[in-house]
């Protein structure tokens, strides 16, 4: 849920004119992303998403996210487009906050993917890896395996309260990933928070991908890592190894993996486990006891990593099963 | 801000199966309503609004206001209209609460009118008063002045809290307006909650009024006067009379009021203020500290008693001014 601003109604007014987009028909604060304020904003002539970047995104990192974007609308990947102002501007401010425009796109998130939603999802990922050679754009990802030991000291002890012995579980895991961290994978554009809510569907087939505010420069295979947790672990936290299977094969599709992206896919899947409890971990601690705005339970990342760190090397997940 | 429940995939399917409105194209959480959950769901004929009942809305009242609504959209008033299921059902259940889609509605609400927006709602008002002549559903006003004395005997210590002296200033309010209270003014339907939040409006002109779930059989002057409150105070609490001669002018452009309803105008803007002074110290002592949604400022209306307590009888609100 996010409408973190207020917008009124002057301002409104007075940044929609800055466009050449139509009149103002329909305006409402959506529950869509979780780190900035969303809008759905209709025209006579077209339906749009406005977001205003709020405390979460680098400011000085939003042309990236916006000039990657407009490439892949043009070049074909359906996902929501900046729309420019008059004077050719995609960002721009709005009630204090960094603003953008973006179209509009049909589509329904599922909460439950199948196995069927995941091959699609892998198909789609791929795509978009494609669909980005030759974006000149460059963000490093800040999230990214070099910076994972210095995040864990931010949250050490709150992992530590969450359940003793925690800590010394991660220390450990992040010596292991650190030694075998593969290097020199075939890399580009990542969209690196590829879940579930940032994808649509319609009538079971993929439509559109939302959400690229964690797009950055970095191995493919560890996108397609971060998918196998993000798609394929059950609400019981168990692991679903047809999802994951659907999930290579749909990615295998459009971008056959190398030999050396195989090999390494085990232990990037328990490297983006990291990343993501990290994350939740530092929100875990951050969030003052009896708030209404609940942060993502950082166990269920936990018990991803501890499948991972067992099953290392033990799973295949490259058998065809559709 | 308001969703509260989440639908899963299955269910929504399940649910729009039994319409026979197309398929399913959109959905998104939006943020509108306090005491419900709304979402915008989109199918490839048309755009609805599903609502889920959440708490704060009593089930047997459900029946009333989906029938008024259905009632206001087929005597042409532009309103939601209930959607029927294949059998002929408005009423529903979803994801465990009882749900209804309705008609999605163009239209923008202002969160700062201006004196000509309070010309458009008054006139809106009271076409919605001619509009429901012949509607034979009752609901019993249970926020009216009958009620008021036992909702403050559950929030008194929190008003003597919130500003000591404060409930003395209100129990003397409460035994002058029973004493003054109207009897016998024309009577109807009223919306009982015609606030800004939920006006649209499309280039200036009223264009649909929204959130019917407080309506009942009250005196149709008291809705004017809820008006009053809503429309006609500035942020700094000030009461600005000329947006309230707008609001009057515009209501009376399409129902004249009678002297009656005139004279006891005054009185009705003090017990509106109190209806919502009420509810507001309720819902503000229920509130635990450091909660993220915050209630609305009782203190708001405190100002609003302490303007029509002092100006009774002296504020002319008929002269013409637009």
């Amino acid at each position: 849920m996010a409408v973190y601003t207020d917008i009124n109604d002057a301002e409104l007014e007075a940044f929609l004119a800055e466009f050449d987009l139509g009149r103002l028909v329909s305006f409402k604060g959506i529950a869509e992303g979780v780190s900035n304020s969303n809008f759905l904003l209709e025209t006579d002539r077209a339906r749009f998403i406005l977001t205003l970047y709020e405390h979460r995104s680098r400011e000085e990192d939003l042309p990236y996210f916006l000039d990657l974007m407009l490439w892949l609308g043009e070049h074909g990947y359906p996902s929501p487009s900046p729309q420019a102002d008059r004077e050719g501007r995609m960002l721009k401010r709005l009630a204090g906050k960094p603003a953008a425009l973006v179209s509009f796109l049909a589509g329904v998130s599922v909460k439950r993917p199948g196995p069927a939603h995941c091959f699609e999802a892998g198909e789609a990922l791929a795509r978009l890896h494609l669909a980005t050679a030759g974006f000149t754009g460059h963000r490093e990802n800040n999230l990214g395996q070099p910076h994972w030991a210095e995040m864990f000291d931010t949250c050490r002890d709150a992992a530590e309260a969450l359940r003793p012995g925690l800590a010394a579980e991660i220390d450990a895991d992040l010596d292991l990933l650190s030694a075998n961290w593969p290097a020199d994978l075939p890399a580009g554009v990542i969209h690196a928070d590829f879940f579930p809510d940032n994808v649509f569907f319609l009538g079971g087939k993929f439509a559109a991908a939302i959400d690229f505010y964690f797009a950055a420069n970095d191995a493919f295979a560890y996108d397609l890592a971060i998918c196998l947790n993000a798609w394929c672990f059950e609400p019981d936290r168990s692991f679903n190894v047809t999802k994951a299977r659907n999930l290579v094969a749909g990615y295998q599709q459009r971008r056959p993996l190398s030999p050396d992206e195989r090999q390494a896919l085990p232990t990037l899947a328990h490297g983006a486990a990291m990343r993501f409890f990290l994350t939740r971990m530092i929100d875990w601690g951050a969030t003052p006891a009896g708030a209404l705005v609940k942060p993502h339970d950082p166990l269920d990342y936990v018990a991803k990593l501890a499948f991972h760190r067992a099953s290392r090397g033990r799973l295949d997940l490259f058998a065809a099963e559709e």
